[in-house]
């Protein structure tokens, strides 16, 4: 029997490798993509859409409209502005959104296991380690217990990317013949990708250290 | 320098209570009601405000409109019935609330880690162990950890009634002068509270059990 599983799908690149991933492992999906409020969310979901509606997966969009209203990030709508290029920690540390992923993995939780599925599934990374605190491994680990504990099912965390590098996943995702120009990972949300925000710049030297073709339009590529 | 604490207060005789301890011990609070769907959401609400706002309190209310679409629960009002008198565990069981806790403490933890918040408090207590997992210690301690992990700066999760029987925080809180007839616990959510189902139930043996007087009106009292 297929493990049935819950997968938040943002519209970027990890979440879509994983998805190609679980899908040709054979789990029964069920996808759901999250706007929280986020600068580039309507850019998200435009391709978190149309990376799960071909493959014949359940989608199902989720708004999050209390984020702007208590959660405080540069990349809310309600917060300051992106920062671009050369910036170090402390600027790029406003770009990270509190609470984020507990947020996303306990509604996912809840569905789960109102579906009476197996697990829920995050493409957090191991690049994300360093500025995001929701994204390392420790908390995956807590977060996953927390949640095993707080349902009578059992259900379950699983985030098969948490000791990847974003090159690593690239490699992956192109073996696996994600449609790499389907997904979305600018911050600033404009018409093309902007080339000169963090995610972007992540982005950039996540294709070129896997030596494959990036196929995505930036705007100004540096 | 009072602690800041971020309090799910959702209007019941607990969580009541548990404002009131905090507050008498000299907590920054930072109140905030959830409506999600439930059918007694507007009851509780009413008497959350009721309760947080002679206090003088920080206190909002936040709407989670996707638990109707995604969870299932005979509470929320796109359930069944609520169950009334004489059921059994299995009958409970229907209103549970998959993953509720957890969605709340996350939230909560977000917008603690925003507002420099020390710490985040819910009023779940040993009663609630047997038909709730969200509400057991070892969930507590797990999601404690999570959230702990999960900000950098190390927001903590305070439970202080996760061992005490509902008739032991009706003692606390009568020691406190919470205004227990400003609560609300009632699933059913109509003018007065039922006196028939499970919570009701619960109320009316922790008045009886502390020896308070309970100035609850109820429509049908067993």
């Amino acid at each position: 029997m297929a493990i049935k599983t819950v997968l938040a799908l943002s519209g970027g690149l990890d979440s879509a490798t994983l998805l190609y991933s679980l899908h040709q492992q054979g789990d029964e999906l069920y996808c759901v993509n999250f706007s929280y409020g986020s600068k580039h969310n309507a850019r998200e979901r435009e391709q978190a859409a149309r990376l799960a509606r071909p493959l014949g997966l359940s989608y199902q969009e989720v708004d999050l409209d209390f984020f702007t209203a208590l959660i405080r990030s540069h990349l809310l709508k309600s917060g300051g502005e992106i920062p671009r290029a050369g910036y170090d920690k402390e600027t790029m540390a406003q770009t990270v959104v509190p609470g984020r992923n507990g947020i996303f993995m306990s509604i996912l939780a809840g569905y789960a296991e109102s579906i009476g599925a197996d697990r829920i599934a995050i493409a957090n990374h191991a690049g994300d380690h360093f500025l995001y605190p929701d994204c390392r491994p420790e908390w995956v680990s807590a977060m996953g217990l927390a949640i095993l504990l707080g349902s009578e099912q059992r259900v379950g965390l699983h985030a098969p990317f948490s000791h990847l590098k974003k090159s690593e996943i690239c490699r992956l995702g192109s073996e696996l013949q994600v449609p790499f120009a389907e997904t979305w990972s600018c911050y600033v949300g404009g018409e093309t990708h902007c080339g000169a925000c963090g995610t972007c710049g992540d982005r950039q030297h996540a294709f070129k250290e896997a030596g494959i073709h990036d196929p995505t339009i930036y705007a100004d590529y540096s």
